[in-house]
């Protein structure tokens, strides 16, 4: 495929460069930031081009990973001519593409990803969604080059997938990042903490989390969560989440039991 | 050394396998699960014992890994006689042996611990505290022998320690079953977000949590918000937390980028 990337983030990095690595050829890397279409078009052997309405018609497939509420905007912008138009978005519907091409469609790898850190795409589920059955054969083809898993999905599904995904991934993180900061505050490095992190991901791979749920909330032992909320006094909005996720955890630990 | 085990559940079953393996010699083990303390006194080579004041007062460790409710109501009916007596709570403080030995300690390895996964204690730090130099000394010996990185710290450090390792362990495992219980309503297997939930874990061993969170929370993208939030209408306690945890990335990376 001659591919066209619009968007030169996390996302359109890691792709672009397992896409290329696939034996796929890139056409053009559009970002309104010069530094970053540069960069990848270098590393996908593409031209860089800071304005859309400089992306020539001529490609097959055009890829927009941009930033959500920026898509509109930048596609108005954009001719694809008879290309493929693809958005990479959990939360946005096939059909916001609509107005700008006739093909369209939905690549959703669902990992996180960051310019820097190499992914291996042989472990990430990629889910398609497709205005009809050439884009989907085209997408799923895509899949496989790759070597992920493919899942065809609706909009809908996509959209509570990514709300699950948001659960899993950026309110764990944020909560890594709780532990972290109550470390610090009690002269303790955060090292300490990374061993029962890994372990508390694995132990989810080959067994579901609500039959290795431990810890006070499941029993609802009021004497050691005193104790704990005891020491969040100075973070209030702290102090509701762990009175909230410890009644999560008893009721769901009762549901689980029943 | 010589040691006792008060207790047969994850903890007491994980630490005394590491034991044994690194050369200790087990005397009894006890639990009023009689199964339970005959599995684990039977890996250790050891008496089992279903009643509490069935423990010869002989051995020169006692290690108690009860449920912290548990704990003073046994040990009411142990005689540690000259030995050391050590529990592995991580929000109890020394000072609750006090009543039950002269010589105390608090031996407490930060991990999440099952019967059936074998855990390498090498990657397991482990916090100790010591009523007296010779107790230290000897609780240090002990984790070096397990091959564990070990801390002395105050039980007051401990119990803020084990409140970090809530948030970043069974708050977040509370976090996947919410993910997993949203995909099984939606038809798709938990499966696919496996591989998201170890890259997750995996980011925070090399990078601060906070320099790497995504998601819609961080610029408070309210669009994909409310599209994420009308998707828990039948889960008012899940949106509360999605609404709170949101404000919590918002404010951290507001913090962080200062």
């Amino acid at each position: 495929m001659r591919i066209s990337l619009i968007g030169a983030g996390n996302l359109a990095t890691r792709l672009g460069i397992a896409l290329k690595a696939a034996g796929h050829d890139f056409v053009q890397v559009y970002s309104r930031t010069e530094a970053s279409a540069q960069t990848l078009a270098k590393m996908l052997g593409a031209e860089a081009v800071v304005q859309a309405d400089k992306l020539h018609s001529d490609a097959s497939l055009y890829i927009c990973a941009l930033k959500d509420d920026a898509l509109p905007e930048i596609l108005k912008r954009v001719d694809v001519g008879n290309g493929i138009l693809v958005h990479t978005a959990g939360s946005l519907s096939l059909d916001i593409l609509k107005p700008f091409a006739a093909k369209t469609g939905v690549f959703y790898p669902l990992q996180t990803f960051s310019k820097e850190r190499e992914v291996d795409f042989k472990t990430v589920p990629v889910f398609v969604e497709s205005s009809d059955k050439i884009v989907s054969y085209i997408l799923k083809q895509l899949a496989v080059d790759l070597g992920s898993e493919v899942y065809e999905i609706t909009s809908e599904q996509r959209l509570k997938l990514h709300l699950s995904a948001i659960f899993a991934c950026n309110f764990v993180n944020y909560l890594y990042s709780v532990s972290s900061d109550l470390l610090v505050e009690n002269n303790l490095p955060f090292e300490v903490l990374k061993p029962l992190i890994l372990e508390t991901a694995a132990k989810v791979q080959t067994q579901p989390p609500a039959d290795v749920q431990t810890g006070p909330a499941v029993r609802f032992d009021r004497k050691v969560m005193d104790r704990h909320l005891a020491q969040l006094e100075k973070h209030p909005a702290w102090k509701t989440l762990y009175k909230e996720l410890s009644v999560g955890i008893y009721q769901r630990s009762k549901s689980t039991q029943k």
